[in-house]
Formats: C-alpha cells, structure tokens, sequence
C-alpha cells in the first residue's frame, strides 16, 4: 500500500506542533502565563461551537471552526502581531503568505489547496463564515483582558475608545449581537456610559 | 433583548480556560515541556481533519472534530489519566461524570445535552465516529513517543509488547490503516520485527 501521502500528512501534523511554542500577548485567564497560538485555536473553536447562535443566517459552522483551527498555523514561522503592538503590517502580511505557501505546501496538493484558500478567506475576511470566525478571534481576548482586571489594554495604555475602535467593527462586522453584549463589558470595565461596574 | 443564555455560555467558555493549565504526560515534540490538554484537543482536531481519508466510510467528521474538541473537558475537575499510570479507573470515570455534569451543565439545556451526549458517546467509544476519535487520540501520544526519542515509554520502562498491547486495539479499532502504519513507526522504534530503524 502507497503510504506516500499518509507519510506527508504526518509530516504536516508534526510541524504544526510548533503553535504550541507561540505565545500570544493575551494572559491565561488564572494569569499564571500568557497563552499560546495553539490553545487559543482550541478555545476559539469552543467559542464557535458555543456561540453559533448569534452567527448571521447561512453562516456554515463546520467552515467556522476549520478556519478558526487553522488561522494561526502560519504564525510557526511569521509569528503572533499582537493588535496593540507597532509591528510592519505589510511586511507581516508578507511573511504570513509565505508561511501559508510552506505550512500548508506539506500536504498533499488536494488538502494544501483547501487550507490555503481556508485560509486566505479568513484574511481576507470578506464572506460570513470569515467575518463570524474573525469577530470570535477578537471577542476572546476582549473576554480575557476585562476578566484580568484589563490585561494587554492596561500593559498597554489602551483607552477605551481605542478599545471600541480596535475591537468593536471586526466583532459588529461578525456578529452584531455580540457586539452588543461585549461593548457593554468594556463600558463597565472603564466605567463609562452610565454603567459602572457596580 | 434577555442575555441570559449569553452570559451562561460565556461563563462556560471562560471556565474551559482552564483546560489549558491541566497538563498530560506526553511531551512537546521539542522536549520543551509537557503538552496540556487544551493544546492537544487542538491538535486532535486537526488530526482528525487531515486523516479524515483514513475513517471508516460512513463517518461524519463533524462529530468527530467536536467530540476530540470537547473530549478532556471533564480533566478540569478530574484531572489527567495517563494510559502508563497506575490511578483507579473506575474511581477516574466517577470523577470525569461528575465533572461532566457541572461542567457542560453551565450551559443552557439544550447545548449541555447535546455536549454530553457527545462526550457519553466518545467515553463508551461504540459507534465509528467515537471509536474514529479515539484512535486519533491514541495516535498523537504515540508519534509523539517515536519522535522524542521513547517519551512516556522511556520514561515508564514500557517495552514493545506493552505498546501494541496499549494502542493497537484502540487505533486499529478506529482505523485498521493508520494502525497498520502507526505499526510500523513502533516497530521501527524498537527495532523489531526486521524493520530495524535504518
């Protein structure tokens, strides 16, 4: 039996070990570390599962999750841009393709192809299933930082109204409702808009 | 608008946070540290995604991404079992039970039947798409154990027989072809059966 293409599966699933090794800017919620690429993957495919019902109609779950699996793979070799950090946009983007040409370029054409595109609709994040999965990878972290007494925004000076114009169009863009719900947790958390964190 | 099915599921999704600091007893495949569980339901997911060409016809990959995804859950109350330890598994499965209720039960009915249901059915390992998922999970730790020089085997004095003996009927279960390979890597590792590691 052929196991050629078994053989670069495995080969594939071995290097992708290395998202475990990435550390993202956002702290575990006990604080006891910053949390890595490859759990994150983990929490943000839970968060899909979970809050697929505030997706916008003909949003395809299973599509969701395989992106939110896969979003971060690239970050093996282009590492994590942290979304207060100063980091060159243009040459991450860059670096993140050829990332994606090399991760992905490990399987077997046919699967390589449906990963690349996977992923080049989550950049690009233009249809539903991209717009849902990318508002979840901002929604978590908010989570995080108002639940770690404001984590990376208060490491990093971040305002609130920074705070609403980093975070607020990409999760609306997703999923309105949530949007909703999580500009209300920020209020509270910088205590403004007439809801104190009473 | 009521958020009060929102806010059960976000407290949920922060719970689960904690998978990520329960840690098994396989290593990373750098030898850095061990892996923690949150990582490897990760990982599982996409080995399920990128093996799904070695399930059984029939076999309904959904399922099975949800149910790798969810399947340690229950080690944030109940902690790890590691298949060469010595713990009291029936004393295990009573723990992992009550952690599956508390757990999945912080979410609204609907959802927290449907996680346990899942859950029940991967734990009893009796339809393909549990017994798929289960061979994946057997799977990992295994390559992983080839690749870090023995890992847990080493560690544990495990000889040849015990790794057939451990793994085979789970892998070959779920899928005879990845066995048949998984095989071959464990023969070649301890330079059995006139496949020395050449």
């Amino acid at each position: 039996m052929d196991d050629s293409n078994l053989i670069e599966q495995l080969r594939f699933l071995r290097e992708i070990d290395r998202l475990k090794g990435v550390v993202r800017a956002s702290p575990l919620l006990d604080e006891s570390r910053k949390e890595n690429s490859a759990e994150h993957s983990w929490h943000l495919a839970m968060y899909a599962w979970t809050l697929q019902g505030y997706a916008p109609g003909g949003v395809q779950m299973e599509r969701v999750v395989k992106m939110l699996l896969l979003h971060d793979i690239v970050e093996i070799d282009a590492g994590d841009t942290p979304i207060h950090g100063t980091k060159g946009l243009d040459s991450q983007a860059e670096a993140e393709k050829q990332a994606a040409a090399r991760l992905f370029g490990l399987l077997p054409a046919t699967q390589a192809e449906e990963m690349s595109a996977l992923w080049s609709e989550f950049e690009a994040s233009e249809t539903p299933d991209a717009k849902f999965a990318k508002s979840l990878d901002r929604l978590q972290p908010l989570i995080h930082n108002v639940e770690t007494d404001g984590g990376t925004w208060r490491e990093n000076g971040v305002s609130y109204e920074q705070v609403l114009e980093r975070y607020g169009p990409t999760i609306r863009a997703g999923s309105p409702r949530l949007w909703d719900h999580a500009k209300g947790l920020v209020e509270r958390h910088f205590e403004v808009g007439g809801r104190s964190a009473d």
